[in-house]
Parts: C-alpha cells; sequence; structure tokens
C-alpha cells in the first residue's frame, strides 16, 4: 500500500500509511494472573489493524477496570501509563481501533462498556454494521439515549434490550437483529464470548497459553500474530456463526443461528493481515508469494530486478521474482524516521515528501529496468510519485505489478475506504491508470488469478468462501442504502 | 480550610487542598460570537467549584462539539489544547468538576452528551441526587444500559423516556422523579435551560453581556465572579424550583412543580462561594466579615494578632480582628509552589510537609499569644500541624477560633465529606478536640451566632432559608439509606 | 509590583510578574547525606529570587553531577526529573536564576562547571560584574574561549588563571580583578567558599541544621527562608567582603581585601526578600510595614479603605492603613490560575487581560474612596489599569501610595530593569505620572524618609549603608560605559 | 547486528540497537535561504550514525543560533520544537551523536561553540583523538579551564591558542597537535571547514545543490544518503589530510600536512554507513552483497533458506543467497514497534524480549534448515536468543554465517566497543561461539575474503588503504595507554 499521507502528518504507525485502513483488532484473555501484560501484547502484536487508539478492559473479581484513549499501544498502555498494572485483574478484553474521522472522540473508543441487566459488560467490536442507523433510530423512538455514534453501543444496547435468562441467551437475541460484518468479545462477570458474524468475514482465533506458569488458559484474538508474542498455542479459527463461551466452566460453543454462505474477506490475506498470521489453514506471508507467482505468471516481462514497493509488496515481489527467475532487490527503503513534523524547504525543491519516506539505492536502480510491485492502488496518488521518484534516480524503465485486481468499490464491512469518485480504477481504465502513474507498463492480478493463488480453481464455482466485493461489486450483505454511512470500527 | 492532603499529591488547585471537596460549577452561554472564550473564562472563575476535570460542549448550527479532559480549565482548555476554538461555535456550556475517588474515569466527565428522541442534548450538573440508585435499577431493568456512574446520566435517561412533546416539558416530567440537590444546565439545539431543584441548595445565577459587541446575550453561571471576569452584568439568582430558558425567544421562565420551603447550602456562604461573588443579596467576603464579627463576640480573648489560616481563614479573621481591636497580622503565607513533589529529606526532619506549604514570620509570633482563625475542622489531621508549627517559631499562646459551627454531619446534597466516622466534631467534644490540636482554648460559632451573622434572629424561627444539616443533622430531603451513595458530580 | 507582562505569556512565577525582575538565589550545602534533597527545598524557596532556570551541581567523593535545567524548581528538580536524587551525594551548591533576554541557553544555566588546576570547581552567581567584558576581550586576546556570554565564566576563568598554591588564593586572586556586585558560592572538591563582594551588595546569610539527622552542618543561602524551610538556625550574615569557607575543618573566615563601605541594596528590602527573612537584623514584612507607615504620614489623605495591589503592596498597605487608621482591606485578588494562555474573546470586551489577573470584590469598592497601595511604580505601564479597573467597580476615588521613591535610573548590580527612555519617573514628574495613572491623587515615599523607615536618621548622614543608585543615580561602583552590557546573573 | 539492548531500555533508534554503537554524523551548509530545512533533513539522513542528541549551529549575518538537545532528530529539531526556524539563517552546521554513558550531559551536545579571538566559532566532530588526555592535561596546568569531558573541546582550545593570523592557519596549527581519527566541521563568521585526519579515518563528503532555489551551493555531509535526501549532487569524497574552506571565495582546498597512509574504517563498509551511501567509489549495499557472496564461498553449506538476522544481515544475505542459489526468506521481521516499555509478564513466559522484538513466520522455519545471516558477533548475548527462538518455530538446522571476520580488539578511532573482556571472539575460539550460540554451525569471513570482498587481492599487499584493527589488533595510530579512555564523540 503505497504512502499517500501528507508529509506533515504524523503518521502513528510505520507500517500503514496508505488509502485503506484497518479496521480494529481484538485479543481476550480469561483467568490468567498476568492477564494486563498479556493483552497489552497481544494488542501490541495486532497493532497493525488499528492506530488511532487501545483500550482494556480488565476484570478482577465482580470489579471492572477500564484504560482507553488514543494513540498507539506502546504509548497508551506502557508500563508508566497503564492504570491497570498491579490490580490484580485475571482476566480482560481490549482493543485496537482504526476511527473514521470525526468519531475519534474518546466516547468511541474501545471495549465499551456499559451497565445493564446482566450487569457490566465490555464490548470489543472489529467490523461494520449494515442496519445500525435504523436500530439506533428505532432505540431512540423508544425513549433510550446513545453517547456515542459507535456500531457498538447499538450492539450493547441491543443486549440490554434483551428479555433471556441468560447473557448467553441476550447475545443471541441481539445478534439476530444485526446485519452486517463483525467478530466481536464480549466480557462480563463471568465469562467472556468470542463471536463471529455468520458469514465470518473477519477473522478471529482461539488459542491456549503454552507457558510455564498456567498452560491452557484460553485465549481470542484477531490474529494467531497476537498468539506468537505471548506464546500461546494456536487451537483454531472461530467458525463463522459460532459463539465460543469462556468461562470457569472451560469452553463451550453455540451457533448464532442459522448457517449461511462463508464470506471472508478476501483483502485480508491481500494487505491487512500480519505477513506470519495463519488463518483458513494458510500462512499469509505464503499466500502473498502464490499471488505474487500467479500475478507473474499473468503478466510476465523482461527486466533486471523486482522491487517491492516497501513495505506492502514485500512478499508477493519475492513470489514474482522467483516465478520470474529475476533478482529480487529491496532498493527502496522507507525511512525509520517517517512521520516527524520537519519544517519543508520550499516547494521549488520538488518531491521532498516522498525522498524523506523513501530511500532509493541509486546504484540499484541507475539504468535498470525494474519491476516494482504493490498490493493495490487505491486513490492512485501515490504511485506517480514513487514512478517517478525511481525514474529520477536512473531507472531506464518502470514496470508496475500489483498483486490484486482493480479496486473499484467500497467495502462496508469494516474497512475505511474512499468513496468511489476517488477510487481511481472505478473510474479509469487500466491504460488510463498506466499513463497517470507514468509507469511503462501496468497489470493488475485478475480475480480468477487471485483465487486461484488461493487455491481454488477460479472465481466462478461453487463454494466460493470469500467477500471480494471492492474488486466485484457483489456485496454479500444487503446494504439498503448504507453507502453514506458505512464506518469502520 | 487547613491543608490535609498529603505532600506528594500534586493539588491541582492552590487554594482548595482541604477535606471538603467542592461540587461542580457551571457556566453557559447563548448565542455569542465569542462563546467557547467567554465559557472558558467564566470556567476558570468558578475554578474553585471543581479542579478534577472540565468540559465545554459547543453548539454551532445544528451540531455539537465536546471537549472534555481530566484537570484544571488552564490546561484541559488552553489555547493550544482546546479543540472547539475556532470553530463557529456559538452556544456553549461548561463544567468543572470535582469527582468523587473511583469516578475519574474520562465517561464520568462532564457536560454529559447523549442523543435523544429529542436531539442531542447536553448536561451540566451541579448537586447531588439522593434517588439517583433507585431510578438507576428501575431503568436498568427495563433494558437500559449505562455507562457511567454519575446521577447525570440518570437525569439524561429520565429525560429521553418523557413522552412530552416539548424538551421543556420532557425535562419537567424528568424533574418530578428526580429528589436531590441540583443546579442544571440542559443544552439543545435550540435553547439552553438553567434549573435549581425546588429547595434551592446549589447556586445559579443570570448575566447579560455588557461589552462592545453582543451586550444583552444571556448567561448563567453558578456564581457571579464568572459574570465579573466576562465583564456581564449580574441580573439576579435564578429561583428554587425555577426553570430558565433561554433561546432565541429570549428569556423565558417556568417552574417545576409546587413550591418548597428554600434550603439554600449555608456552607456555601462559609467556605465554598468566591469571596468576591454575590448570591441572595450578599457579597461572601462581607458575610464572613460578619460571621468572624459574630464569632469573636461568642469567643473573645486577649491575643497580639488575629493570624488567618491560609487562605480559608482570611475574611472570618478580618472580621474577628476588627471586633476585637486586635491586629490582623499574616503571619503565615501559603508557598505559591505547593503541590510539588521533591523528593523528602529522612522522616526525622520533622514536621516538613506543613512547612513546605507555610512559610510563618518568625518575628511576628514569637513570644506572642496568637489566635488562628479557620472556616472550619473536619478530620481534624491538619489544624494540629499548624498550631505546632505556630508554636515552633515561638508563639507563646495559640487560640483557635471557627467561623463554622462543629460538623458532625456527612453532606448527601453534592459535597463530598468523609463518613461520620472521620468528622471528628461528630466523635469528640470541644475540650478533647482543643487537646488534640494542641490549642490554648478552641471556640466554634453558635448555630445561633451564624444566623445572626446572616441577619436572621437566630436559627429556630420561622422562615429559614438555608441547609445546615451538616451542623445540625436536619436533612431536607429525605435520604431513604443514602448514607452510602452520596456522592459529588 | 505590578503586573505588566501581557496576558498570552506564561508567568512561570505567580507571585512576581511586574518590570523588575529578580536577580538569583543560591543555597549551598556541606557534608550532610540529605544534600540534595535539602537544596531542593533552599532553592525552592529562594524561588522568587529567579523563575527561569534552576540547578544544582552535587559532590560525592571526587566526583561532580549536574543536574541544570530551565524552569521553576518544582519542574527542573522534581522528585521525577532530578536526576541528582538516590547518587549518595553530601554536598552540594544550587542556583535558581533570572535571565536577559537572548541568555536563556542552557549554556547559561548555574550553577557553572569547569575543570580547573585546582580540579572541577562550580561557581553559583548572584549579582552583576561591571567590568566582565574589558576582563573577556583581555583573556581571548591570550587565546581562551569562552563559551557562555555569563560573568560566572569570566569569574572561572580568573580563578583558573591564577598561580596561587590553595583554591582559596587562587579566588582571592581573581576577585581583585572583578569589579561589581556579587555574592557567590564555589564547591570544589574540598570545600564550599560563600563570598559576598565588598560592598556587600546582595544578601547572603550562614545557617546550621538543626535537625535530628545531623545537627551543626553548615549552611549558606540568599535569605534566611531558606533556612526556614529546611529547619535550619540562622546564624549571621556573610559580612561584607568576608569570605568563608566551610569544610571538613569547619568555617574559616577570610577577607577579599582591604574593606569598604557597606552598599546593600535597598530595594532587597523593598521588593526583592521574602517577606519572612531576615537580614541586617531586620525581618523585611516588619520594615515594609514601617516603610507604608513613614509613608502615611508623609502623604496622608482621607479614605474608607487602604486597599494593596496583589501581592507586592500587602505589607506597606498594613503599615499605611495602621497609621492611617482606615480600614485594611483586600479587595483585589489575584487570581489562582494567572499565567494560562485562553483564547481570549475579540479585543472590544475591554481590558481582559487584568482582569483575569486581578479579581475585585465590588462590594468592597462601589461608591468608596480606595487608597491604592504598591511598592513601586517603573514603566508605568500596568498601574493606568488597575485604577481602571477599580473605578469600573466603582470606586468613588482612587489615590495610589508607592512605597518607594520615583525609580529614575537603571540598576547594574544585578537587578534586570528597563532602560532610563522606560522609566516613567526619569521622564516625568509626579503629576504627569498622576494624570497617566488616572488617579485622584499620586504620592511616592520621600528618600529620607524611606532611610527613617529603617532607622536612620536620614539619607544625607555619615554612616549610609544602602545602594540607593535607582532613586538618586549615585552609583557605588563605577560603571566605565557598562549601561549597555548590564544584565543580571 | 543483533539485539543486545534489555527490553525495558527505550531503543531510540529502531535500526540499531546492537551492541556496537555508531560514532557521529555530520552535515554543514553554506549560503543558503533554507540552511536549516535542509540541515535538519540531512541529519535526519545521517541519524544512523548518532542517536542520543543532535544539533545545530546556524550563522545570520554575524550571529550564532545555537539548538541542541537529547534525543533523536525528529524530536529535538521538529518544525515546533527547532527554534532555529524562521531566523533568516542562511549557514549551518549540524551533529548528531552517540555518546558514552555518562557523558550524556547537556555540556557534551555538538556543534561546540566558542568565542575566541577568531570569533564564535561551531566545531562538528565524528571520530576519537588519542592525545586528547595528555593535551587537556597541558591546557588544565597552563590556567585554562574546560566545561566539558569531550573531545571537541580540547580542539576548540587548540585553535583559540594558536597565533596565527587566518583561522585556517590556527586550525592547522591545531590539528598538528591532535593525533586520532576525525571528521570535522568548523564554522566561524566567514565560512565553513570540511576536514579528515591524514588517515582519512572516518567518511566526509562534498555535494552541490541541484534545486531550483539556489543549484550550485556547497554542502559537506558525512555519507551521501545525506545528500540524496536534500537532492544534492555528489561531488567527490573528502581526501585524507585534506581541509576544504566553503565561503564566498567558493571552494578551497588545503591539506593539514605530510601525506600518511589511508585507513579508511573497514567496519563503515560492513555495518554503520547507510546501505545506499555511495563512498570510495563503492554503494555500501553492493559491497556488502559481496561480502556475502565470498562468505557463501568460504563456508557453503546445504541449506533451505538464507535468513538474514534483520536489519543488519540483509544485504549480505542477498549476497550469500545468489552465491548459494537458496532461496531468501526474511522469515524474521522487527516488530515496528520495539523500544516500549510495557509491564512484562512473570520471568516464567521466556524470551519474551526477543519475541516482542523479532517476529518469525512459522510455516517458513519449521522443519526447514536455516542459514542465519548477520554482519557481526560482538558479545555474543544475541545470538543464541535468536539461535534459540528459530528453533522454537521447530528449525531443523541453524546455521550461523557472520559477514565479518571475528571481532577481537576494541576501537579507539570513534567506535564505542566493549572492552576486550567483553567481546567474545577475543577470548573463544570459533567452535566455543558456536556452541554458547547454539548454532549447528558457525563461520565467519576470512580477513583475506573480506579484503578480496572489496576488490583487492588480499589483505596482506602493498597499498591497503584500510583500517582492521578490530580484526587484527595493527592500530594504525599509537593509543599511548589510550585504551581506558576511548570514547565516541
Amino acid at each position: 500500500m503505497p504512502c499517500d499521507s501528507s508529509f506533515s502528518i504524523p503518521s502513528a504507525s510505520p507500517t500503514r500509511y496508505g488509502s485503506l485502513h484497518d479496521e480494529c483488532g481484538l485479543f481476550g484473555i480469561w483467568q490468567h494472573p498476568e492477564a494486563i501484560a498479556l493483552t497489552t501484547l497481544g494488542l501490541h502484536a495486532v497493532q497493525h489493524r488499528g492506530q488511532e487508539g487501545a483500550g482494556i478492559v480488565g476484570l478482577k473479581g465482580r470489579a471492572f477496570y477500564v484504560h482507553r484513549a488514543p494513540g498507539l499501544v506502546g504509548d497508551v498502555l506502557s508500563a508508566e501509563r497503564n492504570t491497570l498494572v498491579d490490580k490484580g485483574i485475571t482476566s480482560a478484553i481490549g482493543h485496537v481501533r482504526y476511527s473514521t474521522a470525526g468519531g475519534k472522540d474518546v466516547q468511541n473508543l474501545q471495549p465499551f462498556v456499559g451497565e445493564t441487566r446482566y450487569g457490566p459488560l465490555a464490548v470489543a467490536h472489529n467490523g461494520n454494521l449494515t442496519n445500525s442507523a435504523q436500530l439506533r433510530k428505532m432505540f431512540l423512538d423508544k425513549g433510550r439515549t446513545f453517547q456515542s455514534d459507535s456500531d457498538t453501543e447499538v450492539i450493547l444496547h441491543a443486549i440490554a434490550l434483551s428479555n433471556a435468562d441468560t447473557l448467553a441467551d441476550a447475545i443471541r437475541d441481539a445478534l439476530v437483529k444485526i446485519r452486517g460484518a463483525y467478530s466481536l468479545l464480549v466480557m462480563s462477570r463471568d465469562e467472556v464470548f468470542a463471536i463471529r458474524d455468520p458469514h465470518g468475514m473477519r477473522p478471529l482465533v482461539l488459542g491456549e497459553m503454552d507457558d510455564n506458569l498456567l498452560a491452557g488458559r484460553l485465549v481470542a484474538a484477531s490474529e494467531t500474530c497476537a498468539l506468537d508474542i505471548i506464546g500461546a498455542r494456536y487451537l483454531r479459527d472461530i467458525k463463522p456463526g459460532e459463539m465460543v463461551r469462556i468461562s470457569h466452566d472451560g469452553l463451550q460453543t453455540m451457533t448464532l443461528g442459522p448457517s449461511k454462505p462463508e464470506r471472508f474477506c478476501i483483502f485480508e490475506y491481500i494487505y491487512f493481515m500480519h505477513p506470519h498470521s495463519v488463518f483458513g489453514g494458510r500462512t499469509v506471508a505464503a499466500v502473498r508469494e502464490q499471488i505474487g507467482a500467479m500475478l507473474c505468471r499473468e503478466s510476465a516481462i523482461s527486466a533486471d530486478a523486482v522491487v517491492p514497493v516497501p513495505d506492502s509488496g514485500v512478499h508477493a515481489a519475492v513470489g514474482y521474482a522467483q516465478a520470474a527467475q529475476i533478482p529480487f532487490k529491496q532498493s527502496i527503503v522507507r525511512s525509520h524516521y517517517v512521520g516527524r513534523t520537519f519544517i519543508e524547504p520550499a516547494d521549488k525543491i520538488r518531491h521532498l515528501g516522498v525522498k524523506l519516506k523513501l530511500s532509493v539505492n541509486r546504484a540499484a536502480v541507475k539504468d535498470k529496468r525494474i519491476i516494482l510491485v504493490d498490493d493495490s492502488i487505491v486513490r492512485g496518488t501515490t504511485m506517480p510519485k514513487i514512478v517517478d521518484i525511481v525514474r529520477r534516480f536512473g531507472a531506464r524503465e518502470v514496470h508496475v505489478r500489483i498483486s490484486s485486481p482493480p479496486f473499484m468499490n467500497p467495502c462496508f464491512y469494516g474497512i475505511d475506504t474512499p468513496s468511489r469518485d476517488d477510487l481511481v480504477a472505478a473510474n479509469h481504465d487500466v491504460e488510463t491508470i498506466r499513463k497517470k502513474i507514468g509507469a511503462d507498463s501496468l497489470a493488475f492480478i485478475s480475480i480468477d488469478g487471485l483465487y486461484r493463488a488461493l487455491g481454488a480453481p477460479g472465481r466462478d464455482v461453487a463454494g466460493r468462501s470469500y467477500c471480494d466485493a471492492c474488486f466485484t461489486g457483489e456485496y454479500p450483505i444487503s446494504l439498503a442504502g448504507e453507502e453514506n454511512t458505512a464506518k469502520a470500527s
């Protein structure tokens, strides 16, 4: 994902500064004396899923403790600032978030906490509801009051409203009313629930501690990289439509309702998940290498080096280079000091913004034919700068290869995308885009090629299990005029 | 009010560091282009009413903007940090708060904001409800969810629940259900309401701008000192049980229900209000001087100087000194640098904590008979240190005079007081307290003397208009087992 | 001293924000296990002498440790930031400073430290040299290099240059070359020297610890308020031209050279010293009361109240009120929250700056005849605002009384004063100044009256022991064209 | 360079956290209106050479302005904090530094500034003198005073002492007395000097601006990556023993004295310089690839993947992999969030420190034979952890290959190295080290191999132009008992 953000905006996250913003990351643990330390580390490991705020709700005895703030895990939950440290907390759920503009108010930080007839509940949510506006209006008309504009508060109200005897049943009652993509953690005084929506659009995995302290204690997280960092063993993915209850009774599994076709977000594999995470039986980095190799087979070209756009294009470029038998060269390096707000010299000194972020190995590109590999082109505003800088360092030819099909449709299921007007591929054909970015050639992987790289015979076959609406426009969950209200949470 | 807080706890407010914590301060303004600047200054002027958090909710067109944070007005709302600056906001309400332990979570900051069927509302509250626990339980049982433990959220739920056609009626519906002490500001997209409870326990005044910009624009504030700072003219006090609506239609006044006997908090005059504020037709400083004079008449003693305990005893000491014809001497001065966390020398260097906070003029106390005047003795832990330090600087005699009756009962109407077990006067007679504090003599003003200083013939007369429960135990609003849940908001 | 600084400039010190800036404050202690804690507290007590920077140099064994930074003692030397804590340091000297513009670079922070043939030395200086430019040029021509523009570095070079066998002799050699006002602390690995210049222009006192830990350990400080705070007993003032050596051998006293007439800065009594400090056998607060009484005798007028300009006029006002038999009223109070940078409303809301800093008791001034007492008028820019605000609150008459003679000449001995062009009394007669400030009457104490208040028969008598150049223009130490280079250190 | 620093120590620099600490980085520019912006960016580009402090001295007209502080360029010189912004400064020199323990006092920050008979001078130094202690003692004995313990102050004193007519001659006089490694920038009011010591041990290059603003203006920097970032054209290296003067007269070149054999630090190529920098006609990344290829030729072994230790082993690993025809895999990734101070779980959860810093792709190492490539083994404390973590993720075999010979001798020429006792290769043979790190095999490149990778026939030939004392113990500049005083500056 190339760098679009302007120079003076501090980039909270070194790795992610592109046009597509991540959604959110979750972590939860039940009954472990190191609950706060482990949750902090788990959130740190899924930091790439959301960099604008972090929070943990801890449970000690019957009491909830809350610590949430805008910022990175390393700031918000540092040893000095984390108010939950040394409180004897033994269970916790945590959340890192990306927020849409305007929603950065502290009221929108998660996990969301509210008292209900079921006692206090903490809710952490990754995804996006598609009928939250309707539900919200209905609740307001009934005399309720909302203190945030987040989907998560809608979920909490829906749970509180239920007349069910148990919290598990209340959650099921609530989720029946809710449409959209969600992976959820819900903590009460007695349990943690880990839930994926019936289509399974967002990831959520189960693990157990493998330490010398309390091996076997259960953990839930958005990705397996959060299990690795704390030394937990990966058990399995939560299934679409599954609700797992973790309590003193151990692990119980329930289903939300009638099963629906699986529609896991294919872009999680292309860009969002950590390369070392495992989901659906596949290691993300390996998937990306296969996509790169398939991309090469579809659009091979003669060149001197395959160069990834850092850091998003690395694994696809490795796969491309091996398939093409062309040397892989990391000739463009991100500065480790991006995001600083220096005074900039006058405009006449051109392209400084990109130069500050990217360091090019002049000897490695001068007079060379370069294949640049990246994961996607969204707005199309950064790639021209990268092509230009590579040319300015002397490249003879610059060919651009993209490891996803053209990105033509906004996401309403938890990824913050520009509107369709700002999606360059929704408004221009490939040749026009090529000219805009100034490349000698440009190719995207085909949608069938993408599916083949994932092990399927192609897209148009029975048993398809991914959401690819951003490429195809086929939205698996009805939107009901939701286009204007889509937001990540 | 003497200094009880331990040395290493930074005192947010230089003036107030005693055992009794203030409640809250309010400010609101309707339709003025400088709404945010004026609200900030107004809150700064009532900073003595609450130093733990500050917040403003602004209205621009139909949109609400919120800025709230823990800390002093000067930090939270400084020009650099105040996110409401330069937004074109034209109406606003603001709040400074003192919070009880455990309630410092940002969720409890005010003004409270929630969306309701009447649109978004902002609520700022000074006081304490006595039936909020019951209301809260009732609402929870009906499937509602609470995100804070503040009374103010209960008020908001009660308003949202109403079926009334207008917000004014909805507020009236809500307040019928509510018992306790409150001064309230409520802002909607169309108006600001300024409300005092039927007993009128907490202050709230009306003013109008007197500037060259937009003279006549209406302002509401806890005290007149907030009007002075912005150059507003003081119009009048809001009456007990009155609800004033400020809107494009100007000022409308309504009543909450059947009138009840006025019971304004007498301790507001003794300690809480700013000395320069005017309420009930009296300037606070003058009231305190009268109390000091009456105290002298009741318990005169021969001495060389009348010395106030800084800063709470100053005005009573002035009145005492004039009545006694004994020189008034400010021989004890507070350090302007209190609240710093230095390393302290070893315990063997005694009483350093108090020495750091108080600087004594040795020449003015050595071999002298000193009358120390303070406003109250609550826990009785600080006065012994002050008496001791005055003796260590050479005083021959130390007589303590207190400008309130013995403080024997906790407050349930908005002042954060220790429990009865920790109120020294609830558990000891005057002679025992004298010994504990090490004074040569000790006297409190009598309850009748206090009323006489306020212009009444004495307490036990018809038409009494104050709440004096802290001295007498006669609580004007029934408590219904509320003792354990009392808290300020 | 009235408030001249503009609203948006954070005032580091609540008490001192006038036209005359303090010089510096010193503290030193030899061989006490709490050396760092005690030095921090001692500096905190003399914080009023300099608020722009603070520093301590500690000695442990043979090693020097340095901690200096811009800011207040409470920030720079707070328990969290003070890097000297827990190092086992047993001797230390410290410094608080006021710096002239441009000299705020960290290089100018004190104590100054340099290695010399006598080992490392730390030097802390209060005063101003009058021949430092000549000495500096001479040293540069000899191939030396200077790393700051402070007088203190010149002193260090002069010491290092000496060929004397002992450091004591080297310091004497150096000070022979130096002209000007200075109180100095010099620490080597073996001793601390406490020195006053031959005229004794700046204060410096000796004390000894009176604690249960190590009673009798010697302490030097600018003022006795620093002894009070740490529980040290005041022994005596350092004499003009005296050099006291504190070491393992106890206390030794030496003289700098032939004695000169004492010329202690008379303005130290009027404004700079802490009211509770004792110097020259007098308590500062009592001196100020005597000056106020004398001022009353010279310029009595009928009025309803004597009101001090806070905080600088308090003691003189007390003395004036008692002599005049007019009630003393603190009807103007400084805000405890000055120095905050709020957004200000439009200019059309007048005089807000002063209103923010000063709160006036309307009832106490309305329709009253007020005598305002302050210590001095320097630029004459603040007093008009105070007179105006008092009138706007309804005063019938405003009479201004100043407890010093007209301030007509800049100081070259350690006080940062405006140039003569900016001294209102150097350019206007009393009647003109009265009109400028808008008072009904204005009077300054006479120079003879000032001396009488200090116990002398008048100024023009043998044995005068004060520098009063700021009032009389008689500079006791020749200036040699120094006017342009005068600066505080 | 593997990670040795403990978990709780915030790593200022994401890239460099190993046992060998960099020296310093320099940047200077003469007469360009964007001098401050360009110097800031240039320092940002050489941030890898020193992360503990940064500073700039600017010249405007005849006045020097100084801004220096501990911390990274992005903090110290950010737009908000950089006090030199908008001052109209047109020439500047800057410095980033690594400091040895104890020398972090602000007094040691560079550029060093002192006034001399030649006016004010600013000096920025990269290297280490070997006779500074002797010079310092000699200067002290002559009555001089030192305010820091840095070599740079010694250089400044030596310049100030000269009687030469011009500053150029004074610098030459001074450098005749000085032994050791240095690249220097010296700025006066009239010029900037760029100087390398006679052996040319540290890098320094010349460039000229290539912008639309003022093309042709001269720039000096430690490395060419600083030229790239500001769009300057690389002209040439400064030669050993060359002194370049940049002034209104353009560029003048002089020599320091009789020429000596070139001894450029060979470790600059192995580790210190930025991979994209060009020095001595070679791109650093390409040199490292050649070293990796040569290492492969010397110690080939059968394996499934070549994996670099991030980030120091990347280029050598690429070269190794290509020579070995084994896939290059970046299966170990550094966390982008290192340096945070979280609470750590109990010790029983093992090796967390390394896990937090390194993320391993489980699928890519499980059951595989891995060749780990790194640039050096210094203390030997980190490599065991990396080998262990790779094994814990399931590697079948772990072979370690090091792209430098065994590091056996401390550096006295500007690199901060552990003492010989802590250099694992100085005390153990390769087989012992292999056991300590737990590898299946271990190999270092030979010293001859290293020279051959650099294009020489081998080490033992005439014309050798590198210092390789850290590997061979042959120190090109005599040390005179300097071992104990070696430090970076």
